[in-house]
């Protein structure tokens, strides 16, 4: 089984180190990740410059591949070109900090995945619900458990899966759900300051603010201390909107 | 009629100033963009740095706001700290190139207009499939009509319209189609080169591979000559696979 594992904290994270070790007991890992930290992100990618990919070594044993480059820069050069064959999963994480509801779409870690899920790769990513996150060890026993299960059962084309934990040791944990997105938004604040010229500057904070309170929503789930898999697709047509359009006649001429 | 514009191609761009011109017609413009190009960078977001906010002056006369950020950045601040009011409409453009079928997941354009409908505020964005486009007079009157239509006419909470237009004449588009996100992808190439100091770099290139021959997909209906108008949505839950992972027994405990 060729696992590449990925993620947007960084290849210095201490959350890819304990997925990499995890991993190596079910499977042949090859590590590329983005050698500075990459979150939020997005599914940003890199056209404008070229990528270098450096070799990445851990107490003088080689760990895996550093791009200069965003999460989903690392799994297209690393399907692409650095690995020989193209891998039977992909897996992205642990990050730290959960990627549920809204920030699914600004996360770096789930974009990895998503890349993945584009080239028709079956694809995980995994984080871990705190900045500070401290509990891997059954984040990455899990994530092992559901690679196994992805590439046993396989996934729809198009569809990764989406993990999140919250960040507590296992028998703090209640179970694991199947959920979806849930609805939210950011109730964005943007602080104003002043630099040490004078001049004035912004920096983005906020409050996640939800709407879905039921144990079916990632983040409400999570915030219960339930381990949540999210499955996501990007078809992003919104079907129902395409039938109320065509009553718009914006037909400039008839075909 | 309050009117936010943004784009990804940057605040001097040729695109946004056409939009900019139509769009004064019908409303009172706000124009929040980046200072610099931001193509593909997807939704991407910043948290790590703050932002600088600098006003932007064509022919010493007042254009709007440069923003060191992201398009999504710029509608967040645009709405959140530098409008007044929150605008009826956000429109993102006129971008240099298509932005349809895969495309649309990278897209810095089609993102800034998603983050207004994250805010709950309407929003289009408008491409011109070259990136030398030069026919950006018929784009920038549709984009007119299509805004004034979808404040009349309201959108569902959570969709936006990604328009996409031939850089041909009016008379040379056959006419206006309501499409679907085109199935597609990118097959990749890096290119290998040697720096002048003997390094190896990687370039992305590659082709859009397109599998989705009819025309409500967008990507064909543009190469056919028409522009498109696609509903996108950003619930990214895959509502069949949800169902059946409910069958993989992923649970550690009973709930």
């Amino acid at each position: 089984m060729k696992i590449l594992i990925s993620n947007d904290d960084g290849i210095s994270s201490t959350g890819i180190a304990a997925l990499v070790k995890e991993l190596k007991k079910i499977g042949d890992v090859t590590v590329v990740a983005p050698a500075t930290e990459q979150s939020a992100v997005g599914h940003a990618i890199t056209m404008k410059y070229p990528l270098r990919v450096t070799e990445y070594f851990v107490n003088g044993e080689f760990f895996g591949y550093a791009v200069d480059g965003t999460p989903a820069d690392c799994v297209k050069i690393g399907i692409r070109n650095i690995m020989k064959d193209t891998p039977d999963i992909v897996v992205s994480g642990i990050n730290l900090g959960s990627n549920a509801a809204i920030n699914i779409i600004y996360s770096g870690t789930v974009s990895a995945a998503r890349e993945a899920a584009i080239m028709d790769v079956p694809a995980i990513a995994v984080s871990v619900a705190s900045h500070d996150a401290t509990h891997f060890d059954y984040a990455a026993r899990f994530s092992a458990e559901l690679a196994l299960k992805v590439v046993q059962n396989g996934l729809q084309t198009g569809t990764l899966l989406n993990v999140n934990l919250p960040d507590l040791p296992e028998n703090e944990i209640k179970g694991v759900l199947i959920t979806q997105q849930g609805k939210s938004k950011w109730d964005d604040i943007y602080e104003e300051r002043i630099d040490p010229y004078g001049k004035k500057y912004y920096w983005l904070t906020g409050n996640l603010v939800e709407t879905d309170y039921s144990l079916e929503a990632d983040y409400f789930a999570l915030k219960n201390k339930y381990a949540t898999v999210t499955p996501i697709h990007f078809d992003l047509t919104d079907y129902k909107t395409f039938e109320i359009l065509k009553n718009w006649y914006l037909e400039k001429k008839k075909i």
